[in-house]
């Protein structure tokens, strides 16, 4: 880390790769402005000296042998109040595949390097921009899957979880210096007033790590989404129901190309919650071994589900294929019957069924709201309630770990303390570990390699 | 068309679909700053009055019950001097797929509706910032897969092509203007005089035409690229040749995560001409009959190939299995011969070979700029002067076939014109067709269906 001076101008694709109308190509460094001057054209064909601090400039960007790339919007941000703390410079161009790499390649042509993946936010942390925890929060921003996630990532760029650790760390600050103080001026008595403190402080920050470390088990959801599992007979409405629970959402969804279908089915939002479903397509009538193989797989996967949706179409009837494949879910608690198509006569209802039921349809959208509230309550969710912006939840596994970490070491001092106040030296070292992690969380203290872990996992061009 | 009146205002996701450092929302019409202000607060939670032309504002987003979607950078673009010549708004936030949707759900819920595909650039025609030609350029950028298909493309755009259409334009006006004049002017002298005049202007303006519709078909290569096979035994160093052939270009391909291994494959460029390479797995030396029918149908697509380049491991020599696969290609006049692993003793050399041969190494480089040449001589092409900027080319069908309308409807008159002078009223209606589909190319003139088939080919958010 110490080694990393920022002396080189570095660049890169930061909008998605693929078509659309807008490719940016962003530039940070002493020589962002330099590069501009070389690429920008007015559209006279003359150059610019002067770009005002972020104002959108239009012009064509030029290779190196003068030729018009595309017409662009170039702004320059001056430092120090950029993202990376440095001068920036933001090259909009249509946004083409290949555009945009020309444009790319023609700023790497006149002095910037591409930028490693992160770099720019590895920047901004060095500059003081931001720290470690807000620096994660950008990429789990770019991560979110849903209202939630995002809901929390945005939190913790705003900077609430790590206020929370300042405060930690500035409570263990003072314990240390408490603890100096007996170590400076080893009377008696002060021994004895400040030990009683130092334990009602320790525990103080015991017990708001351990809150903090709660919040990770809470912020499962967050993390992992709930899983959902559709179980039905070929035609029953599957496809037709999570159509219908998705329903605004999917609209959009449909409209923009390029969205592949998988992002789509891996995960939803139901009321914000993401929300995972797990694919069932295995679970039929066998007829023989290689299919009993795979069934016996979905019914083991079914075990790993939150909530098993199992559907059966109402205008058909409860039918001898539903019953075997009712006979594989109905012992999982969380089983919750769906009758599809309200929009015609039921052949079935809920009464013959001693599991939770729900009468819908797919088609009208008649039901589906009770049936997501069904869900929730079946989970214990609410929603409404689920993460208010006012909490702090930690959901990186690095922050976990580095809370625990402290956690030990801060119980040392406490068991120390309890059996009796030894050297203050020795609660010193203890002190010291536990401070030391927790600042890794924010950065105040840290080594270049878990930096470098850190923001390796970001896309290029952050 | 006439009845498109650009009262609502339009809103999408102009950047690509994924996840990158930056995500824009575009918005364009009058409600675009009002949304604007609804949804934007500075970093202290106030909402902000004053947005100044094209300058770049750092503030955060807010949903509908104020809560923070994320820190965005928005700007403010007065009318008319717009893309679309409305009122624009982009609002850059973390380029995540949720958070991007979330902020245009946003803007869609505060009075902005979701724009057509190409439908800002269609008000960008609609408020005559560009014609029909350059609104199809801004598409050609955006798919352009090669240094000249990005030149073409560009040089639309600009508005040479539509600058050579008006020449054609303003000729034939002139044209009407000399047939008009012998209809309200009727006397013998003006007649013979005028009618040779006439001719000269429409063999003028045959002559442009027929010129411009010539480079279509030189611009085969733009719009197709070069065919090139590549054939070989397995593990004779196809992929490698693939590497050294690309270079420079995959350097900064495989940098970019998202980048599908598809689009590398499918086309890539060799000095800035697009070359698509053709998958030749299928031949080999064949053991059975389905494996023969393969290979028939592989010999087929390499009579579809411009250069076929037969790879042999130099190393190993000319091999039995070698032989076979060259009997199938050693026909061809356009294969070229190549001897890979130059940088190991080698056990075979280009003699051996009645074809044109090279020895090269994929590994060191060695020898592939002359293969590239080679290809390029094969092909008679000069890449340096294949594409000149001050050139028109013309690459879209529907220019063509306007274009071989109006020469359709010139040669008519001409010839009645060469049948001795007709009724001038008879020579207008000829003219009048062929000023008709001319001002078709630009949008002159035009229909909305015409309008509605262009644009619905453009990605969303354009």
């Amino acid at each position: 880390m110490k080694d990393y001076l920022c002396e080189d101008t570095i660049a890169a694709i930061s909008t998605p790769i693929g078509k659309g109308a807008i490719g940016i190509v962003r530039i940070s460094g002493k020589e962002a402005l330099p590069i501009l001057k070389k690429i920008f054209r007015m559209k006279s064909g003359k150059k610019k000296e002067t770009f005002e601090d972020r104002k959108m400039h239009y012009g064509i960007a030029v290779d190196t042998k003068g030729e018009t790339i595309d017409e662009i919007l170039a702004v320059y941000m001056k430092a120090p109040k950029t993202f990376t703390g440095e001068d920036v410079v933001e090259i909009h161009s249509h946004g083409g595949i290949y555009v945009v790499r020309k444009i790319l390649r023609t700023v790497l042509s006149l002095g910037a390097r591409l930028a490693e993946p992160g770099e720019f936010t590895k920047r901004a942390f060095i500059h003081g921009r931001i720290d470690l925890v807000q620096a994660e929060a950008i990429n789990e921003i770019i991560n979110a899957n849903s209202e939630l996630s995002l809901k929390v990532a945005v939190n913790h760029l705003k900077g609430t979880l790590s206020k929370k650790i300042k405060e930690i760390m500035d409570n263990l600050f003072n314990l240390k210096a408490l603890i100096e103080a007996a170590v400076d001026f080893p009377e008696e008595d002060i021994e004895i007033i400040e030990s009683a403190k130092v334990k009602e402080e320790i525990e103080k920050s015991i017990k708001e790590i351990e809150n903090l470390l709660k919040t990770y088990d809470e912020g499962k959801i967050v993390r992992e989404g709930i899983k959902i599992a559709i179980v039905g007979k070929p035609n029953v409405g599957k496809s037709s129901l999570l159509n219908a629970l998705l329903r605004d959402e999917r609209a959009i969804v449909t409209d923009i190309p390029g969205t592949t279908r998988d992002i789509i089915e891996e995960s939803i939002t139901l009321k914000g919650i993401p929300v995972r479903l797990i694919d069932t397509a295995g679970i039929r009538d066998a007829k023989d071994k290689v299919e009993q193989i795979g069934i016996a797989r979905s019914i083991e996967k079914l075990k790993e589900a939150d909530i098993v949706l199992f559907l059966i179409d109402g205008a058909q009837g409860f039918t001898e294929e539903d019953r075997k494949i009712y006979s594989l879910v109905k012992d999982n608690p969380n089983t919750i019957v769906v009758i599809n198509k309200a929009d015609m006569p039921l052949k079935v209802s809920c009464k013959e069924f001693k599991k939770e039921c729900i009468t819908i349809s797919a088609k009208t959208g008649e039901g589906i709201d009770k049936l997501t509230e069904k869900i929730m309550n079946k989970l214990l969710l609410e929603p409404e309630t689920l993460f208010k912006e006012s909490e702090t939840m930690i959901t990186s596994e690095r922050h976990k770990k580095l809370l625990e970490k402290a956690l030990k070491s801060l119980k040392k001092v406490l068991e120390s303390l309890e059996k009796g106040f030894q050297s203050p030296e020795f609660l010193s070292i203890d002190l010291d570990d536990a401070i030391d992690v927790i600042g890794e969380i924010t950065g105040k203290r840290t080594v270049e390699d878990m930096l470098d872990i850190i923001f390796s996992t970001f896309c290029i061009g952050k």
